[in-house]
Parts: C-alpha cells; sequence; structure tokens
C-alpha cells in the first residue's frame, strides 16, 4: 500500500486548488450524499482517539481517519495531537494509500472550511480582520483567508502577551500589519471580518459591540460545552450558517444559541446549501452574519482524495 | 511509521508462540481489563467495513482494525477480504506500526480461538476431528488444532463435491487422514471434536446424533441470523462457552438458542474465565461441550502485538 509522510503532504499542499474540492465536500453533504457513520471514540488514561469514517456516494474513495489528543504528550516533548487518514477504493474496498499526516490535514481543511465560510458570507469590503486565538488555528485561518480577500490588516486577541507577541512577530513577517490587543471588545469595534479559534467556554465576544456588516466564523466550539460568542450574536444575526445542522444541534456555538433560546432551529442554514445556491447567504452589505464550523467527515474526504491523486 | 506486509507477516508468524498471547486477551476481556467500544460500520454499494479498536488496560498498545467485505471482487480475481491492523502506543498514541495483513491475521486469529476452546474443552482422547465446512477456516481450523490434539483422523463435510475432494486432497498432503461425507449428521456419530465453519442459515447439525463426550466449536456463526446448530444441541451440553457473553447475546449460536428458548442467559460460560480457572470447563469424559466463538477485539489486540514485536 502506497504511503505518504507529513513532510511530503506538505509539500504537495501549495500545488493543489483545495477550496473547490472542499466546497464540493459541504454541497455534497448538506445534498445528502455524504455517508457518515457516528465518529468512534477511545478513551485512554492519558489521551483519547477520535475515528472518523465516511464517503461520497458515486465517488472513488471511502476514508477513515485516526485522530488522537494526548494531553501530557508537551512535557514529554511530544506533538498532543497525531493521526492519519487511510484511503480504500469505494467499487473494491483496495487500499489505496495511508496519509500519515499527524494531524496537519485537519488543521490545513478546518482552515479552509474558515475561507470558504468567508468567501461566501464576509462583507465585500473587509476592513480588517479579527483573530481571536494565537494558537495553530488562529494562523491557519489567517493564512487561508488569502484566498478570499486582499485585506492584510489584522487586530490579533489573545490571554497572554508573550504568546499575542510571537503571533504578531510571526504573521508579520509573513506580510500581515498586525495589532494585538488584550480587550476583546476591540475586536468588533475595529473589524467586519472575525475568526474564533479558541477552546473557550465562556463568550469572549458579546453582542454589545456587534457592528452592521460583520461576519464572524466560529471555528474553536466543537464540544456541547465550548462556547466563544455570546448567543445573542446569533440571535442579532440575519444568516446563521452550520458546517453540520446535524452536528451542530449538539455541540457548539449554535447549540448553545439554541439551548439559551437565543435562536430557533428554522433560523440556521447549512453551508452546503449556501455554497450551492440552494439558500441564500449574504445577501447586503449591512448584514450579520455567523459560520458556526465544528468540522464535517467530508472535509477529511476531499483533502484526503486531492493529496493522494497530486501525490500519485 | 512502520509498516509490515502481509508476506513479511507469514515469515514471522511460525516463530511465534500465540496461544498463551491470545489466551491472555480471553483472560484480560473476561476479568474487564479489555476497553472495546461497539464495531464501527460503513455500508456500501458493493461491500461493507467494519472498524474494531480498543485496548487492555495496563498494556502497551491500542489497535485499531480494519476489515472489509466485497463480495463482487472474487469475479473480478480479487480477494472479497481486505483489512489492516493499526497499532498506537497507550501513554502517547503514537503511531507503533501498521500491519497490511489484508485480512489474515484476523483468520489466523479465529483459528487460535478454536485452538483455545479445544484445549479447555474437547475430550482427552479425540477420535476422529470433525469440520464441517471447506473454505479457509475449514483449513487453518484443523492446522491451529495440532498445537492441542494428536489426532490426525479427520472426517470432512462439504456440500460441493469438488471443494470437498480439493479440501481433502491439500489437508492429506499436510499429513492428515481425511475422509469426507456428504450427510453432515455423520460427523456426530464419527467424531468426538468437532468444529463448524460455514455461513449456513438454517442448522446444520441435528441433535439426534449428539454423543456423550463430543465438544463442538461453533466458528461461522458471526451474524444475528447465521446457524449451524440446532439449538437443541446447546439444550443437551453440560457446558455452552461464549468467546465474548455480551457479544453471543445478539449473534450467533448463543444467541439463536436464547432466541428458541432452548437455554438460559444464566446457562453460558465465558471463555476467559474457563481459561483463567474462574469457571469449570470440561470436568468429565462424558461431558457435552460447545464453544460459540463470535470474534472478540482482545485478539485482535494481541495477535497485532505479538507479530509487532516480533517483527521489530
Amino acid at each position: 500500500m502506497k504511503t505518504i509522510t507529513r513532510e511530503q503532504i506538505a509539500s504537495v499542499l501549495p500545488g493543489i486548488d483545495l477550496l473547490p474540492a472542499i466546497e464540493n465536500g459541504f454541497a455534497a453533504y448538506s445534498e445528502g450524499r455524504a455517508v457518515v457513520p457516528p465518529v468512534g471514540e477511545l478513551i485512554l488514561d492519558k489521551g483519547e482517539v477520535h475515528i472518523k469514517y465516511g464517503y461520497i456516494k458515486g465517488e472513488d474513495y471511502y476514508v477513515i481517519k485516526i485522530a488522537s489528543g494526548f494531553y501530557g504528550n508537551p512535557a514529554l516533548g511530544l506533538p498532543s495531537g497525531n493521526g492519519a487518514m487511510l484511503l480504500y477504493r469505494q467499487d473494491t474496498g483496495e487500499a489505496a494509500c495511508v496519509l500519515f499526516d499527524e494531524g496537519y490535514l485537519t488543521d490545513v481543511r478546518t482552515a479552509f472550511a474558515g475561507a470558504i465560510a468567508a468567501k461566501y458570507l464576509a462583507p465585500t469590503n473587509v476592513e480588517c480582520i479579527g483573530i481571536v486565538g494565537t494558537g495553530t488555528q488562529a494562523r491557519l485561518q489567517l493564512r487561508y483567508l488569502e484566498a478570499v480577500t486582499d485585506c492584510r490588516k489584522v487586530l490579533a486577541w489573545g490571554r497572554g502577551d508573550e504568546p499575542l507577541a510571537r503571533y504578531r512577530d510571526e504573521m508579520s513577517r509573513e506580510g500581515y500589519d498586525v495589532k494585538t490587543t488584550s480587550k476583546a471588545s476591540d475586536v468588533l469595534d475595529e473589524c467586519n471580518l472575525v475568526v474564533t479559534t479558541t477552546p473557550a467556554q465562556e463568550p469572549l465576544l458579546a453582542v454589545a459591540g456587534l457592528r452592521p456588516g460583520t461576519h464572524i466564523t466560529a471555528v474553536g466550539s466543537d464540544t456541547p460545552q465550548k462556547q466563544e460568542l455570546d448567543a445573542e450574536i446569533l440571535s442579532r444575526a440575519d444568516v446563521v450558517v452550520a458546517d453540520s445542522i446535524e452536528q451542530c444541534l449538539v455541540r457548539g456555538e449554535i447549540h448553545r444559541a439554541l439551548e439559551a433560546g437565543s435562536i430557533d432551529r428554522g433560523d440556521v442554514v447549512e453551508l452546503g446549501n449556501v455554497i450551492a445556491g440552494r439558500t441564500p447567504g449574504r445577501t447586503s452589505e449591512d448584514q450579520i452574519t455567523v459560520a458556526d464550523l465544528t468540522g464535517v467527515a467530508v472535509q477529511d474526504i476531499k483533502i484526503a482524495e486531492a493529496v493522494f491523486k497530486a501525490a500519485f
């Protein structure tokens, strides 16, 4: 069986136009063409493992993704996340490839979803990009937004001075004009395209500063507990988009806002339907829009297939 | 990550003493030391995929096994079964190895379970081994019984003359004294150690011919529908052993006999408890015993670990 290492993946990725591939994945998902069984979970003393698997009907491959988090690893000098994706042919079950991506492709496909959300929902004229958080997704989300906006002005919020300074220095070297703040409310005051990337369990962004024409993509919250946005932000939004309505009913910002009674189930539309033009996204410059991304297996399927095809 | 092919596995296997390793796995399972979440299942147009995963608490690795069956493959000149096992460290989640066994290790661990069942349950003096079926397990079960009995006299039953003759010729060349029959009742008349290996959905062995001192291992039935033994055979048995009571309640011979009201839940003991001496197995030569094997993830864990350790 063919195998690809993380280094090989990193060298292949820049040459692939993944945005349309992942858009197609979301559209197929919303159309009901994706088969995505419940996630398998293995809990160990020092970590946990998730097994996601599925396929898009009528396409070539099915994908099994193994992703683990071992939170004591950094103390041992090891990365906490690990993982691999396996591709098999839908028609014969023959193994096509194992991508030993160590979790890298999950990071990248998450960043692509943010870019896609911004493509369909951000205002035309982005004044300043707000990044909430200073970790891996804070970096990747900003980088992948390049495909959909010309704006290079950034305001970054973070809890610690040191990681915030490191984020500023690093992204400045990549050509961004980065300012930082320790006051989260500054972000909604100054930015009209905001991406939240933290594991917060209490809202970081309050509804008070929310201005017309703002788009927010919430990437951090992917469990029933996590929450980055005041539920009233979703209530005030003209368009609330979920990557997967089914998942967002039980986890993420939409889940919390439904629980709080701030929005109704019928207020939520699905990203794949916006992409396919079956549901309107942003229809005017002064609308407020929110996209809640919890991660869907079709993203894994599409990125694995694209990397495999590019590598061999 | 290290990888091992089917050929490498086949060359390593003969040098490993797997019987005690797999016995330990069953004992750990019955002791409640195994963590084995529900099996993941992916259904495709032309096949199906099962994902089994788990670990034994306090040991070194967790194992994820991917096994597929694509039933149109033989017409394309491809094997119907396929698969791989992945080993990861329990303490850090680091990948240890992928065994690209193509389903071979599942066949072998199933045969070892048959040998273990016979070791604890077969009568001391085996007159003749009865093999019901002529496929892969009909071969492997017989071969692996060598570890636990000196008997080389075999009576094989099969539905087709041609596969039955091929089975006889092949196993005769390996040193067995093989007779064949097309009358299933001959098997219970002539053999006191019987292994059933077919995907039958109607009983092949009737209770009428059942003699004192017989042991039957039923390997073929692993779904709620399949059945090789008349439910009354289990009712007449002095000892009924399941590899996993939990699984045998919903699939296999025990499931069918419970459904028919032929036995009660309390009549069933677990193989790992017999191995560990916590439950008696056969206690006299004239007892009738039945072992129902549906396949437990600890077998996969133990064989994967043993092959990995022997190969590197």
